[in-house]
This record gives structure tokens, sequence and C-alpha cells, in this order.
């Protein structure tokens, strides 16, 4: 998908919120364990329920891994799904995958071109050749993680490198890897505040906001100081959303604290 | 697996030798194609002809996601065989994860338990609460990418923070984690002189070395600057052993590199 296209959905939907699909047997309603492929059942659910509300959807594939063969396939089923009903939905694997250079190829290829998701999440440690093969895909994208919401983020992002904190240091160095416009970013909103730092750096580049609701993260100061003029922001939230009820009307409540942010992100579009 | 019993197996087979099952169906001999499984197939036939040469094996994790739920298949198939029929071997997940802790506990799930992996390799960027979920298992190892082989390792780790080099900064910080007992840590032979400088930070933790070989690293100053009181390394090799031959003769070829190895290996046990 090309940023283009993205940036006109978000007008469109007035929205630029991102579900996180971290779905989890132990928590999604009782009554899908019934189900052939409960995981799938849960996702195809959730996904019916919200397309109109939001632009992207972000499958944790941790969560799916830790199911074995039978995670797998429902990862498959999903993006399958998402590729053939929803198409204008962007799709991003929440990997946070980095390896040297023929082997993050391997990861680019089971991502882009097997799986076909549009984007997936990149640790930035290993540092160009780690993240050069997953730059290639055209109109495939790459969100590097520059600042993340975790409280770990202090040991090493925070650093003073060189001048700055690690954290810029990846962003500026980044910019000089090939295709570097196929980057997005990951930035916790739980630090908005340093948005006004990140927006010198990369004024224009689409920003992965976690961290909004349950990790504490307001979405107007986001807005306030992330917000570019393509709008530049996809705001996910997972647990918010997908676990709004465990009983049998859990799409319909998915629907409506959806909808909650969604009205909430019309209003900030419409402020600027 | 216990580090008293690993160290145990090297002093025994003479060999601190891990092979890196990186399995390509592009690489691996034709007549295998044929076969059901030729992944696991493949693998199977290395190990068979190899296991006594060598201590650990190390599957690339993305060699079998680049394959989907088959991949994932042959994945399981080999770590299930090595802990069946060979239960005296390390098991190395080399998966570089590391996300938020719970995500971090889903990853560490499914390697450890599931899987039954004895380790994994994890990226340190996102800091302690996505490291220390791996910690916890009992008898269980995460190995911490320190400094790595390939060229991008300078576009970060070897940046200055706080007066040292970031993987530095990596090793004494991650020294504070609870249970980092259980810390391993990557450190590629193509830089065989900062081990002098790792040995300083962490004297007796294992170091898992990838690039002697193929990379351009040599196992003589690995050893030289490396080895501790326990052995304290793991040398990796993989496309060199697994790939000697793509003819019928495969195992067997594999078998003469690893012994090459293994022999290398021996004689640098007796010279400490």
């Amino acid at each position: 998908m090309t940023t283009q296209f993205l940036v006109e959905q978000i007008r469109k939907k007035e929205s630029f919120l991102c579900i996180g699909l971290d779905t989890d047997l132990d928590k999604i309603p009782k009554h899908l364990l019934n189900e052939d492929d409960p995981i799938f059942a849960f996702n195809k659910a959730i996904i019916d329920a919200t397309h109109h509300l939001c632009v992207a959807y972000k499958p944790n594939i941790a969560f799916y891994e830790a199911y074995g063969i039978k995670g797998w396939g429902a990862l498959e089923k999903t993006i399958d799904y998402l590729n053939s009903d929803y198409p204008e939905i962007f799709t991003i694997a929440d990997a946070k995958r980095g390896d040297i250079g023929n082997t993050s190829a391997r990861y680019a290829k089971a991502f882009f071109e097997d799986l076909g998701f549009d984007s997936i999440t990149i640790a930035p440690y290993m540092g160009r050749d780690s993240v050069e093969p997953f730059l290639t895909f055209k109109d495939k994208h790459t969100i590097l993680l520059a600042l993340t919401s975790n409280i770990g983020a202090y040991d090493f992002q925070t650093k003073i490198v060189g001048g700055q904190e690690l954290y810029k240091e990846v962003l500026e160095i980044s910019k000089t890897y090939e295709n570097s416009e196929n980057l997005m970013y990951v930035v916790g909103a739980t630090k908005a505040s340093f948005l006004v730092e990140i927006r010198k750096i990369v004024p224009e580049s689409f920003l992965l906001v976690p961290g909004v609701g349950a990790q504490g993260g307001s979405l107007s100061e986001v807005c306030k100081y992330g917000m570019s003029k393509n709008v530049g922001l996809l705001v996910n939230s997972s647990r918010g959303i997908i676990y709004a009820s465990d009983q049998k009307d859990f799409a319909l409540a998915s629907t409506e604290k959806a909808k909650e942010l969604q009205l909430e992100m019309s209003m900030e579009l419409k402020k600027r």
C-alpha cells in the first residue's frame, strides 16, 4: 500500500486508529473456544465489527507463535481475510525482527511476500544491513523501533550517544539507509513531549504510537506534538478495544470502544 | 539444561561447536525435495552425522518462518527430535526477539515451554522488562545480542554511551537484571580483540560466537581472548558445515567439516 493511499483512508474514515490483534485464548469469550479456530473466529468478529472505524490492524506475532502451528495458521487466515475482504486496510506485522542481512531478507520475504503484510516492526540494534533488506520492497513499510512505551526504554534508548539520545541517533542514521522513504517509526505515547524532538528529525514520517489508553498516553497530547501535514500518525489500541467485553456481545462492545476513539480522532483532525 | 552440564559436555566431547541450522530449500541437496518434509529430513541427516562433534544446534527461526506453517512444523519436528534422541545437546532458538513485558512472556513460553528450547537469542533495545520475562525460567538461558558480527554493528553498538561503547553498556546493565545468571551473550568473532574488553565485564558468562569461518573470524583468536575458566564459549558455524556438499554425500561432508572444527577446538582446549 502506498503512503498516499493510507493518508486518503485516514481522511475518508476520519480515523488514524490501528487495532492491535493481541489475541489470547485466556482472554477471548469462552463460547468461542468451541470453534474450529477460536483465534481466527475472534479476529474475524473483531475485524467485521471495527474495520469501518480504523485504518490498520496490527497482529502481535508473539501471540500467534505462542500457539505453534495452530497460531501460525490463525495468523495466515487473519491476514488473508484482511487482504481479501478489506484491502483498504493497512496491515502491520508486529514482529520486532532484525538480524544479519541474509536472515533479514528471509523475514522480509516471509512477512511481505508470503503472508502479504503491508508493514513490519523492526528492532534497530543490528544496524543498517539488518534493516535495508526490508526497505527494498516497494510500497511495503518498515516500522523501526525508536522510542518504545515500556519502562525498559530508559535502559538504552534515552542514553546520550554522541551528544543526543540513542533514539534520536536511530532516527538520524536510519534516514541515511537506502530506500529510507519506506521507513516509519514506533514512538511510545507515554512520552508525548518527546514528539516535539522527534518531529524535528522526521517531520513527515508516519509514527506508530502504542501506549494510548491502557499504558497511560493522551491522544490529544500525541496529536498536538506529533501530527504532521499528512497526519503522519497511527495510534494503536489493543486490549482496550478487543477485550472490551468477554461475553457474547464482545464484538458490539469493540465497535463502541473503537467508535469512541474514532470520534476523538475525528475531532483532532478537524482542529488542524 | 544447567550451565554445569553444558560445560561437562564440552569437556567430554572436546568441542564447543554450535551448528547453525539455517535450512534453505534452495540450498539443500535436490534429492531431498521429494521427501514429505525436506527441511526436517535435511536437519535430521545433519544432526545424525554431526551430534558427536558438537554440543549445540541453533536453528535460525527466520528460515523456518519463511516457509509458514510447513516451516513451523519442520522446526517443531527438529527440536522434538533433538530433545528425544539427543537430550545432551544444548538447543538455541536464534530468534532475536524482544518486546514489552507481556509479549516477551509470550515468546518465552513459546520457545522455552512449548517448543522446549534450552535458550533463545534476544535483542536488548527495549531494555529490562523486555528481557527479564525470559530470565525467570530455571535452567533456560537468554542469549543477549551484545556485539554482532555484521557491518551494521557499527551503526549503534560501538557508539559511545556514557563513556563506553553501547555494547559494553548492554553488558553492564544486563548484569543488574533479575536472574541475570541465566544470561549469555552474542559476540561476533570478527572482532576478537573486543573480547578482552568483554571479558573484563563478564569474565565467566558464556559467549555465543558467530562469524568464525564464512564471516572471517579466527578460532584461535577467539579462544585466546575469549576462553574462560569454564570455557565459556560456544562457537557457531552454519553454512560451512551444513552446506559442505549439495550432493547425496552431504551428511558425510558435514561430518568432515564438523570434525575439522572439533579437532581445532580440542587443541585449543588442551592449550589451556
